[in-house]
C-alpha cells in the first residue's frame, strides 16, 4: 500500500476544527460501564452526546444525530434490539454510524448480534482490537476485551475485510491501523495507561462516530478522531502519576487540545 | 411577581445544614450515564444515595425514602413501568419526588412516559432546562438534552405550568429560575464548564430531592439545591484547567462547603 | 479464636504480587452505579475486568473467568436471571465467586435473590457491611445501603454463618472482619472518605474476586484485597481535599502500592 501516509497532519487539525465549529449530535448504544466516560470524552472535544439506547426510541433517533456509536460491550435483550434498529435507522438516513464490537469472537450470542447488527446496513466504521476485528476476518476471537494479536499483524486482513465490508475498519493497538480497503493509515501516538483506564477505546469509538458526523472521508474522520484521542493521552500521562489521575487529565486535554498542537504532535505512518 | 427575591441566602444556608444534619436518604431511579456520578453528588453533600430502580422493588423503596428522584434520559420498559410505580407510591406516602423529563419534548415514547409519571401522581419539583419544560408548556421540545430557549424566556410559562400542575417548576439555565406559581426565585451563579461535564443537570435533580426531603418550603428546597451545586461549581472552576479537573473539584467543593459561605456567594435575584 | 492474626502482611503482599503477576479476568455482574468505578478499581489494582451480566453469556463466561464477582446493588429481572445461571456455572466450574448481596435485608424481592444465587452455588466468599450479612443470621436488614450494625458486633454471627455456608465471610466496617467459620482476621486500615465515594464496598467485593482468583486460601484472599484497598484508602487520603479527589487518588495508589508497602502498612489483628 501507499508509503505516504493516507491522511496529513493538516487533515487531522481540519477535522478536529470542524467538530468544534459543528458540535455534531452524537448518539451512543454503548455498555453500562463506559456510558458516563463516553459522554464526557465527547463533551470535552466539543461534541454532543445523546444516549439514546432503548428500543422505542434508537431508530428515531439515528435518523436525526450526526452520528450514532453502536458498541456491543453489555448487550441485553432490549438494548440489543435498539441495536440493530438504530443500524438498520442510520443506514437509511445516511448517518454516519461506527459499530464496536467489544469481545467479538469470545462470546457466540455477541458475536451473533454483531452479525445481526452488520446485516442490517454498513457501518462508516468499524472499530476494535486486533482480537475483536479478527472475529470478522476468520481469525480466532480472544481472552475477553483484551487484544492478544498486534494491529499490525491483523493489517493486510483488515485490508481485505474493509474492500469487503465496503467501510473502514481500524484497528487499534500501540500503533492503530486504519483503513478502507484502498489506502492504509497509521497512528503511532498513545500511553500504556489508555489500558489502564476502562472504556478508553470505546471512548474512540464515539469520537469517531462524531468525527465522521461532520468530516465526509471515513478514513480521514477515523484517523482524526485517534489522532485527538492519543495526542490528548500523551498530554495527559505527562502530568500525572497514574490512571486515576490520568483519565482526569485525559479529559482536559481533549478539552484543551489546539488543531494546530493536534498537527504539530501527531505521529501518521 | 415579587421584585424582592422570595428565597433568602440565609434560606439556603439553613437548608444546607438541615441535608448535612439529617442526611436524607434519596431514592434515584436515573439513567445509566450519570448513576455514578449522581450518587458522588450526593454522598458529597451530605445524602445518602440508593439507586433502586426495579420494577420489584421501586414503589416499595419510594415508601421510605425521604426523597426521591425520576429522571427519564435512558428509560428501558423495565425501568420505566419502575418510575410510574416510584412516582405513585411517592405521592401516596407523601414523600417528596422530582421528575427531570431529560429530553422531554424531542422523542414521543419518553414524553409520553413523562406525562404517565405526572398522572401517577404530583411531583414536589418539575426541573429541566427550557427545552424540556417548553414540552409541558406547549412549547417545542428541543435538540435532545441541549437547551434551546432560555430559561427566562420560559420563566412566565413555567410560573403558570407551575399553578397548574400545583408544584414547583425549575428552569435551569445561565440564570436559573424557579417558580411555585406564586413566587419566582432566580439564581445567578454557575460556570460554563457544568455544560461541559455529563449529568450536572441530572444531579441538580437528585440534589433538590435531598433538599426537598428535609425542607418543607419546595421552592426553597429547590433553590437552595440549585444554589449549592452553582456555588459549588464556581469555586471549583477557580482551581481546574478543563472538564475532567472540574468536574473532581466540584465534588471535593460539595463536600466543603459551609452553609455560611453558599449565603455569602449566592447570587439570589 | 486464634489471638494470633491468621493472616500475615506476607501473606498479603504475597497475594498482591500474584495478581500483579497473573493479572486474573475478573467477571463482574454489578450495579449500574459503580459498572466503570468497580472497572478502574481492578485494572488499576493490575487484574482484567470484564462485565458480562446479561443471561445469554453469564454462565458461558462464568466457566472461563478466573474470579466472579456477583453484586446486587441494581438487579434487573435479565440480569437477576444472569446472577443465578453465573453462580451455578462458577460453582461447576471451581471458579471462585463472590457474593456482595448489596442492601439484603432491607427489600425482599433482592433478599430472595440473594438466597437464589445462595442455592444455586457456594460462593467463595460472601462481602457486606454488618446489616447486609446480618440478612443472612437471622439479624434484621438496614435502612438501604447503610450499615447500622458495627462490624465486631457481627463478628460471632459471621464466624456461625461462614461455618454454616462452606465459605468466608467478610464483614466491612471501621475495623473488617474476615472468617471462614476457623479462623477471625481483620483489618484496621481505612478512612472515612470511603464511606463517601459511592461503590468502594462493591469494589472490594471486585477485588476480593480477582485475589480468589489467584490465591487458593479464601480467608487470605479476601484479606489481602482488604487490605490493598484501605491501605490505598489511607495514602489517597493524605494528598487529597474532598471525595472527589480522594476517589481519583484512590485509582492511583492502587496502581503505584508495592508488595512491600502494602505489608508495611497493613494493620491485622
Amino acid at each position: 500500500m501507499s508509503s505516504t501516509p493516507p491522511v496529513t497532519a493538516a487533515d487531522c487539525a481540519t477535522a478536529l476544527d470542524a467538530v468544534r465549529r459543528e458540535a455534531p449530535l452524537v448518539q451512543c448504544l454503548t455498555n453500562i460501564v463506559v456510558a458516563g466516560w463516553t459522554a464526557n470524552v465527547l463533551l470535552a472535544v466539543g461534541a454532543a452526546p445523546a444516549m439514546v439506547d432503548n428500543v422505542e426510541e434508537a431508530g428515531l433517533f439515528a435518523g436525526f444525530a450526526k452520528g450514532v456509536l453502536i458498541n456491543t460491550g453489555t448487550p441485553y435483550a432490549e438494548t440489543a434490539r435498539a441495536m440493530v434498529a438504530a443500524a438498520s435507522a442510520a443506514s437509511a438516513a445516511g448517518t454516519a454510524w461506527v459499530l464496536d464490537p467489544v469481545a467479538a469472537g469470545g462470546l457466540p450470542w455477541r458475536t451473533a448480534l454483531d452479525h445481526e447488527v452488520l446485516a442490517a446496513g454498513t457501518p462508516t466504521i468499524l472499530r476494535g482490537n486486533a482480537s475483536e476485528i479478527g472475529a470478522f476476518t476468520g481469525g480466532a476471537g480472544g481472552r475477553g476485551v483484551d487484544s492478544v494479536d498486534t494491529a499490525e499483524a491483523m493489517a493486510p486482513a483488515a485490508v481485505e475485510l474493509a474492500g469487503r465490508l465496503g467501510c473502514v475498519v481500524a484497528v487499534s493497538g500501540a500503533v492503530d491501523h486504519l483503513t478502507d480497503g484502498a489506502r492504509l493509515a497509521r497512528v503511532a501516538n498513545g500511553h500504556e495507561w489508555m489500558t489502564r483506564v476502562t472504556g478508553v477505546g470505546c471512548a474512540l469509538g464515539a469520537l469517531m462516530a462524531a468525527f465522521a458526523g461532520v468530516v465526509d472521508d471515513a478514513l480521514v474522520a477515523a484517523t482524526a478522531a485517534t489522532a485527538t484521542l492519543t495526542v490528548a493521552a500523551e498530554r495527559a500521562a505527562t502530568t500525572t502519576r497514574g490512571p486515576g489521575s490520568f483519565a482526569v487529565a485525559l479529559l482536559d486535554e481533549l478539552h484543551l487540545l489546539t488543531p494546530e498542537s493536534l498537527a504539530a504532535q501527531v505521529i501518521l505512518r
